[in-house]
């Protein structure tokens, strides 16, 4: 069964307000119109309910990613699109408030085998969409010839998830990671003079 | 006055053991062979204690690197000499659960700003180290004479984050960053035949 997305919503929502730490079934229920006991009839605990919300927010998260990729038409479009997808928050959402629950959820991994678990998949959906890509480009001749596109994908998620421990621990503007992973695809990724 | 070194100890070792949702003023007394009022008398609150921890563990850490980049002679050692120290373990420490305690630590800093001020400052003299070690090797021309030092010290700090969110909740290898970032150092950094 699919979770219900007005409870997903309501978890992203009270998340953002109150962080991990302080989250409660109470507190999600008061986003919703719904009563704690009603939360209760769908998920055990708020353990399985927050696994639940990693699994919607990893799908999220890479259906924009597709959406991004599908609307380019060349593979190199195709890199900047994805690119800009993952660096821009969801239409509406308060980036700093929710890169900085996630980053609290991802934090409890070590003693969460299941958050771990759920963040490893959407970490290799992510990595395969961003070597598919990489691939396409080697084949079409956008892409230098002797590219690695796994290891190139895993530099740029890499790139990524220091933009976002930067991001929230630091305070550092999400463009900065940004701009030093475009140097990065000039220098090893796009071929020469087709960019 | 500098904090305790027994009590800073006690605090790693509580923090390495408990992480820092269950981390006491008792569970740190416990390590050491003080009672907890002991602890208050250098300490008002634990919020207090761990802003001192986060001067502590950035002082070691940098004091590694530095230490690092003296005994090396020339640039491309050194850089080579500090990107291992902060790649590894401080001695007898165990990396997995050192990481997963600062990662903690680095996502309350929305919540605090003291927190945040340290990391700060932290991040900033970690980026001047690499950067007077990589201005020197433009100067020598062990590095490309077009490197901007400053964004490949971003660029080297933001890999290292990467590698320690992914080493925290994708149980990565960081290995696998070492292996990612010494690539972008052969394209980005050393000049042609100096390696």
């Amino acid at each position: 069964m699919s979770p219900p997305d007005d409870i997903m919503d309501a978890t992203w929502c009270a998340l953002c307000r109150r962080g991990y730490a302080d989250l409660t079934m109470q507190a999600i229920a008061d986003e919703t119109d719904k009563s704690k006991a009603a939360l209760h009839y769908h998920y055990d605990s708020k353990q399985e309910l927050l696994e639940s919300f990693l699994d919607h927010a990893a799908d999220r998260f890479l259906e924009r990613l597709h959406k991004a990729a599908a609307e380019a038409e060349t593979p190199a479009a195709q890199l900047s699109a994805v690119v800009d997808a993952a660096f821009s928050p969801p239409v509406g959402d308060d980036r700093e408030s929710v890169s900085a629950a996630l980053l609290e959820l991802r934090a409890q991994a070590p003693h969460q085998p299941a958050f771990r678990e759920r963040l490893c998949e959407a970490d290799d959906a992510f990595c395969d969409l961003l070597a598919a890509v990489l691939a396409a480009g080697v084949e079409s001749g956008a892409f230098r010839a002797d590219l690695d596109p796994q290891r190139a994908a895993r530099t740029i998620v890499t790139f990524f998830d220091g933009s976002r421990l930067r991001q929230v621990s630091l305070d550092e503007d999400p463009e900065m990671a940004r701009t030093l992973l475009e140097s990065y695809l000039d220098s090893a990724v796009y071929a020469e003079g087709q960019r």
